[in-house]
């Protein structure tokens, strides 16, 4: 999208070479409108993001990725405001991302998280952005993964992804962040039969929060049998085990804590070349996801298949036809020259 | 592919009419021939496969379903072979299956189950093939899957489904069974630690095996650590918490009790509608499978496309392009006429 005479503005907002120079240097302005380019689903938008992203994936990967996971009700706003001020007292620039796939198709989650993270949304160091709009959550979780690499490209020390909770957002951030961390109320045994299967185990650290005051004998309590847990679980790589650390993010401690075990976390993964190991798989695993989205796109589109996806399925669930037939039968229309 | 004269030992062996007909009888020959026509990677006895599952799909469905895993030594085969006889006691029929993606390409496993479990392989109420020939997991496991509905239409009124603890084979037969079963032994934490991840999750009966003679104090120690750990977990269904169950396969013991749980299983998962669901949920995941590996193939018989993933996936490990942005050129070449 080059620009155009009397549309400096509109070029400005969508020319990926203008908007590369900006998020160099460090624009939030252009980060902004980079971002934008990635959520939108206009064909020349999605080419012009595409430009833009190649123009400055050189200069992403220079963050710490963390994911955050908590269920409602566990201070997850509280906390990711207290963590990212710390960060910033420290020197750091923080962006704060999120998958959502719920999200309303209005632009935006409707109490935006602004309104959750007032102090932290001003902070000039810091970055705040929406989960993207509603869609399938694999394309909710590409836009925002290619947000997180605008946010390093732009010169975000540190990349906060959460997640609210909504099926499996989690495995979706666990597989573009360094780290997964879990938040955890005071709860105990009780607590951890509510969490989703699955969930403790992507945690390299898990977060005891609200450890102040009358509930700090339930939350050692917790952290005993959620270390417990944990150390039931095999660990993901070997040079982690994961933890679990205590929190009152409302009295803003632990956070020093928790950021010296990242370090920790981030120096071990690197000596060891984990670290670029998994950011490797993770890409690759990446490109495989988004040719599987292009696959299931193709069926859509392509008029006769769309019609029969719907129809096989319906036979293939009551058994009526075998689901190695169906899914032949659909080839055959997606690829005419394949010997079926 | 129809009999011809002269050759009718032939066309009896492939021709999918003579195949359903034996099936339908309950003969093992005919059963035999059918389940190697549904492995064989000849796209005529492909094509003739598929062709003999629409034949018998109707009388499919009617098995207990279990699938069932175990570390190396930890009895399995002498579990396989004590629960298959005790199920024939009862006036059933077995058959045992299974899924090793790391079977040598010599048309069946070197060491044939037959010989691990001598006397079940004898009983003519009992059917034991071994694991379809190395490949995929994906192909491994469809040719399983297949070969399971072959024998369903011919009247077995149990499959076992074993895997040998290889990567993701696990996953791949919970997601053809209606029941895992996980085979442990008395180790208690430390053989927990050892289990892969996500194994645990995946058990509906978790059975502690060689609880017999000077280990059982250690067998029921262990029984009580097991399902503390299970506890931890979200159960799968709202109609069945996991269980733990003792046994001795050497000595026969705990057999009926652990047929007494499946059945009870079989009867709340019946009764809920949950056992027809998830039957149906795994169908339509099946196809899903059968499309993405059909994309997979293509990929790699595309000449230009099968030399372009291998070095895309390269570039995208080392960040010098974006994963969507190589799934969109592999895409395109697919589909030339998609809008990229």
């Amino acid at each position: 999208m080059g620009s155009k005479s009397g549309k400096t503005s509109q070029a400005g907002r969508t020319d990926p070479s203008v908007l590369a120079a900006g998020i160099r240097a460090g624009e939030r302005a252009a980060l902004a409108r980079g971002i934008t380019l990635v959520e939108s689903s206009r064909t020349d938008h999605q080419d012009a993001a595409q430009d833009l992203l190649a123009k400055v994936l050189d200069l992403s990967g220079g963050a710490v990725r963390i994911g955050l996971s908590g269920a409602p009700g566990v201070g997850k706003s509280t906390f990711i405001e207290a963590f990212g001020l710390f960060l910033i007292s420290q020197g750091l620039k923080v962006a704060v991302l999120a998958v959502d796939p719920s999200s309303a198709r209005t632009g935006g989650s409707i109490l935006g998280d602004k309104t959750r993270m007032e102090f932290l949304a001003r902070h000039p160091a810091a970055f705040i952005r929406p989960s993207p709009s509603g869609g399938t959550l694999g394309g909710v979780a590409r836009r925002t993964r290619e947000a997180m690499l605008l946010t390093e490209a732009a010169g975000y020390d540190v990349v906060l992804i959460e997640t609210v909770g909504v099926g499996q957002s989690e495995t979706a951030v666990a597989d573009m962040v360094d780290m997964f961390l879990l938040l955890l109320s005071p709860g105990g045994g009780d607590e951890l039969q509510g969490i989703k299967r699955g969930i403790m185990e992507l945690a390299d650290l898990v977060v005891v929060n609200k450890a102040d005051g009358d509930l700090k004998p339930a939350a050692r309590r917790a952290a005993a049998e959620y270390g417990a847990a944990l150390h039931l679980m095999r660990p993901k790589s070997q040079n982690w085990s994961p933890k679990v650390a205590l929190a009152s993010a409302l009295k803003g401690e632990g956070l020093e804590d928790i950021w010296t075990l990242i370090q920790d976390f981030r120096a071990k993964m690197q000596a060891s070349g984990e670290l670029d190991g998994q950011r490797a798989e993770q890409a690759k695993t990446w490109m495989w996801t988004e040719l599987r989205e292009g696959l299931l796109s193709q069926l859509q589109t392509h008029a006769e298949a769309s019609q029969l996806v719907g129809e096989l399925e319906k036979e293939v669930a009551k058994g009526g036809v075998t689901p190695t037939t169906a899914a032949n039968r659909l080839l055959a229309l997606l690829f005419p020259e394949r010997a079926s």
